[in-house]
């Protein structure tokens, strides 16, 4: 049980799955002389963790002891896996203990894992919007979230101290902003901001097969292109589990690709600058909102 | 005339409009010692060049005088301003004058130009594909072309002297890579890579009015909209003259889109990660053709 909801260097953080996120949360806990034991089904990520200082003790399963002494879960995993984890070892975690996860979609995940949550147990979602081109622990680096945002998605099950506490994880880990959104919200952001673009990188990214265009690519194909390089399991999972608002997105701008394409089919000249002044006015108004974020 | 085709120090370069581009153009070329003349309608751009030293001789227009001084001429103005110009003023070049151009799009500017042009002048076209955010004299800077590709787009008219004094113009200027194509494989390229590229990053950048999002932007959504911000004037000169086959690259593109969206919504995760791992595939590809490249 944490002291008052906070976070000290006597509370057990318990990590299951050290990837690149739970690995750099390790990371990061433990240079600020925090308690981290982690699990993970891989040895050598084990081994590296330990070899690195990145946690205390490492294990390759989630023993009922291992669990009975945690103060606070991370769920490093993906979406689903992490389900049916949560299902199949609740029944071990002490009265009063705090969950939270790394799931990049929330609408799926977290009702479903407080519909059969123990009453006595916490689960409050939140999703560090951080990452990078290669994944595992051996490419784990807390430095990624001094650029990044942290979004708590509270809902009625959560308390506030629970809220507080995943706040102050996020603290711990200098996250650069942290904000708090439903899990609607959220998704609707992550469809249309992560999702759609990822979408988008992909389909232009495979829709021509001409070998030869490599040698001509200049930095804008190569910057609408950096995530078509994607984690392919991870990321069917994620589209999936937010399969309606990402349609929706999809729809919404292969609409505003379409006007464009009835303006120059039309040669409307006029109308091809009025849409091209909007973009370069919004595009401007987003490295304000930056700028102002820094 | 040229000696024997070539450039030398005795020269007389004269560029035809000093933005970006044509600024850079005399930037470099005076740096390497030849002999520029700038003509800009701008005094303040024609001011700006005489005190950097990027010209010897500048004007705000072009007298007969100065036309029928130059050996090499390069068009650094807007596509279909470019015609106008030419059309009135090439009465006044002196034989054997050699022109050039810095036109993003090929079709309807090259073959229209030369089907009209004096039979005692050349006009050979080619394509820096160089470019900033930020247009004008003020921010030229011909290290640009250090990291870029220089086009040059010969057709049956051109003679072998006059692409040789074009690629030497680029290794002057110290492009990255000098390449020869046809005026179709140009545009076909270019509808690809850069044009549909802008209509993708202008379409999102103009799909969704949320002002709350750019607080929430990762670095995804910024590498895909950068190029949102665009010279309107000039972009829809430049999709209006490529209309065929950016319409064609637009379609193609919505089309892969498209199948995402039915993958989504057909709940085909085994399709999706197989799109995915094309991509990924792909996009390694680049990366290995740019290492190559340099």
């Amino acid at each position: 049980m944490l002291n008052n909801g906070k976070l000290d260097k006597d509370s057990k953080i318990l990590i299951i799955g050290c990837g690149l996120i739970g690995g750099s949360y390790a990371m990061g806990l433990s240079a600020k002389g925090y308690d981290v034991t982690a699990v993970d089904t891989n040895p050598a990520s084990i081994d590296y963790g330990i070899k690195q200082g990145f946690f205390r003790r490492g294990y390759t399963s989630a023993t009922p002891d291992v669990l009975r002494q945690a103060d606070f879960v991370v769920l490093g995993l993906y979406p689903t896996a992490l389900l049916g984890w949560l299902r199949d070892n609740q029944q071990h975690f002490a009265p009063g203990t705090l969950i939270t996860d790394v799931s990049g979609v929330k609408t799926n995940i977290v009702d479903v894992a407080q519909s059969f949550l123990r009453p006595d147990l916490e689960f409050c979602a939140s999703h560090p919007m951080a990452g990078k081109e290669s994944s595992g622990i051996e490419n784990a680096d807390y430095r990624i979230f001094a650029d990044a945002n942290f979004i708590i998605t509270p809902t009625e099950q959560n308390s506030a101290e629970g809220i507080a506490t995943v706040r102050q994880l996020a603290q711990i880990l200098e996250f650069k902003t942290i904000r708090e959104l439903s899990i609607h919200e959220h998704d609707r952001m992550i469809g249309f901001l992560s999702q759609l673009t990822h979408a988008i990188a992909v389909s232009l990214m495979t829709c021509n097969d001409d070998e030869e265009l490599g040698f001509f690519t200049g930095d804008s194909f190569r910057d609408l292109t950096r995530i078509a390089r994607i984690n392919d399991v991870m990321w069917s999972e994620l589209f999936l589990l937010n399969r309606d608002i990402l349609v929706e997105n999809i729809d919404c701008f292969a609409a505003e690709l379409d006007k464009l394409k009835n303006l120059l089919q039309d040669g409307n000249r006029e109308g091809l600058q009025q849409m091209f002044r909007k973009s370069t006015a919004r595009r401007s108004q987003f490295d304000v909102a930056k700028a102002a974020k820094a």
